[in-house]
């Protein structure tokens, strides 16, 4: 591809290779646990450490086709640097949903969704996105470059906890 | 992206939303089920609704990568009017297979694939378009419209049952 | 799309196609051997044939958004030919181990995670593809030749088992 298409992508794509890392992360905690488990045969009451690394990956693998979706559907509709920074924010999240579930073995386990707010508001960005092709279409005024303001003024706010 | 480009998308985003919005209804769902399932200490025979609605999840969650890809190749390389259509009749299909998963409790589930008429036709559709390119290639003729009348006649047959 | 954009992605789409031909194999041997696992009643020692297939279909499964990422970043950012062949040793590996795990009833399993070199590979293309984007944008150097030349010569090398 030319260099202005790559222009287009090349932050969507810095956030997948960084989300690509994390995966590999999970699956060889997934790997070494498992060699672990396997090496035991005594009984211990609650989940053991090898069912629940194995359940947080699955949670973050059922999750990344979805997050993959939003964060392309919002990064090319819309505004690239913000859907960007929300993937970034999306990958902290995973990393801390993934560390706390593994984590501490007498706590509660948090839910089977994480991230929600990061997903709706990628989703919110793609939708205004397909708004703004259609009202070009229609009426032939384009509201990118209000939306893109908009969304990067939002986005910051996705830092607050 | 300028106004052109994403033109040849804007249908497949559309469906890839709605699909997110599905996927975040199953999700939701298991969420509920897995606290409903949490609360309850006795053994019951069969099944369990909590294990049903994991099921159906896990099933959706295992094609959804394989629908996407197909369905983006299909949009890009032939009519994306007719790969929209084919992806928001997968989206009924699986609608009524996660709820038939989880519906009746003493009926049989349904099998583990579903949807294969419809991947079969986006995936024809892909082939057909990756034909095209190299027939025009090599041949210097193009098909693509007779291939694009052709999928958009034969695309409303998908809604036989 | 027109026969030029086309052009940068066709061979992509064909690794595409032929993992989702391999995907519904998997799935088609997930189902067959539901059938024959629900049909018996007995008790066996060790995983059965149900649990083998499932457990190589699942690991497959959870790797699969990961290799579809770095395929599509690999062959869009740097060269697509090279991207292409990687991605068609993954599929052979990942037959290879599909039908090893579910083959071979006494011998140990293989791990979780498989084909880790062909992934690295594409992963590093992308990288490659990534800085180069940006030499060009800050020094105005393209290093793209080079580097097509480089990842050509050495995807034979993912040849060697």
């Amino acid at each position: 591809m030319d260099q202005e298409a790559v222009g287009y992508i090349v932050l969507l794509v810095i956030i997948t290779l960084m989300s690509v890392i994390q995966n590999a992360f999970f699956a060889s905690k997934v790997e070494q646990e498992s060699k672990n488990y396997a090496g035991k045969t005594f009984q211990r009451a609650g989940p053991s450490a090898f069912e629940r690394v194995f359940t947080a990956n699955q949670n973050c693998r059922d999750a990344y086709p979805t997050f993959l979706a939003v964060l392309w559907c919002a990064g090319l509709l819309c505004s690239q640097a913000a859907a960007a920074f929300a993937g970034l924010m999306y990958l902290f999240v995973r990393q801390k949903y993934f560390v706390g579930y593994m984590g501490e073995r007498t706590q509660s386990t948090p839910g089977y969704i994480f991230g929600k707010r990061i997903i709706i508001f990628l989703f919110l960005m793609s939708v205004a996105g397909v708004f703004n092709y259609y009202l070009v279409l229609v009426f032939g005024s384009d509201f990118q470059i209000y939306i893109k303001t908009v969304t990067n003024t939002i986005s910051p706010l996705l830092l607050i906890p």
